[in-house]
């Protein structure tokens, strides 16, 4: 989307040309058109099997579970020190229910006890605080690049060493 | 990183105050030492159980096994309209490896057979361009902090009207 709108952003306009008629305009027009005028590239690949939803909707949705798990951790740090009762109480929850669901989870302790939503409540403030202000989104994304530029070269390198052993027996 | 620079920046720098001299800047640290210092906002919450590997480095390593199962995904796609045979060969192999290792598939695709490796370089090509050019990481980011705000917003709303619920029987 963004990729479209840059291009049409930086297409000319485009004026009619009447014969006969010449201006730097329509001289520009015409040089496109005898070389061929090559939009900006903003196709973007296919991926297959996500019918309405995106691969960023499915990554964020990973991330929104991944969010919740750092918050109960963050949150159990910090009670340990200051605050061993409520510290044991979440452990014990937390050892009788999955984090695979952030939501799921923070939606049982609510029900829990009072004390139990108190912590619930804290969790869903520091997920929220810590994905906004504490999560280094820039430094995922170089992360990203860097461990596909890693892999790929690592992958080839193993298999060039391992073909190159066999040739040398 | 970025705040701690920020808020450097920002700081006044100090001199050291001699008594019997007075000048607008030690007056203005005396002020400061009277209202009390506070320098901005700089340390991010601790999230233990990481070593020395990062919350951003862990979800890098998630979003690059997703990457590759995406690659996988996008490779068939496009193989099954213009080459059956090495969609039919890609598909067998898929239903006999796992895909949540994405390194671990390549590395036994590549030595599957000569035909396969060429699919292998093909995946790993594709998910470098993919996570480079395709993925969107504004809008995951944007799309994270909305599933927080909404999802923060119907685990308390459910639960107001739970409990309103119990409270009118």
């Amino acid at each position: 989307m963004e990729c479209c709108l840059a291009s049409l952003l930086r297409a000319p306009s485009l004026s009619i040309v009447l014969p006969g008629k010449s201006s730097r305009r329509s001289s520009s027009l015409h040089l496109r058109q005898l070389v061929g005028f090559h939009p900006s590239r903003c196709q973007k690949m296919f991926v297959p099997g996500f019918g309405e939803a995106s691969p960023e909707a499915k990554a964020a949705a990973n991330l929104h579970h991944f969010f919740t798990f750092l918050a109960i951790k963050i949150v159990l740090a910090q009670l340990q020190s200051y605050n061993r009762e409520a510290y044991e109480e979440l452990m014990e929850f937390v050892s009788r229910n999955s984090l695979n669901d952030g939501d799921q989870f923070c939606r049982r302790l609510m029900r829990e006890s009072p004390r139990h939503k108190g912590l619930a409540l804290r969790i869903m403030e520091v997920r929220s605080a810590y994905s906004k202000r504490d999560f280094e989104w820039d430094n995922l994304q170089m992360l990203a690049h860097k461990m596909v530029d890693e892999s790929n070269t690592r992958l080839m390198r193993d298999y060039v060493k391992e073909t190159s052993h066999i040739e040398d027996n």
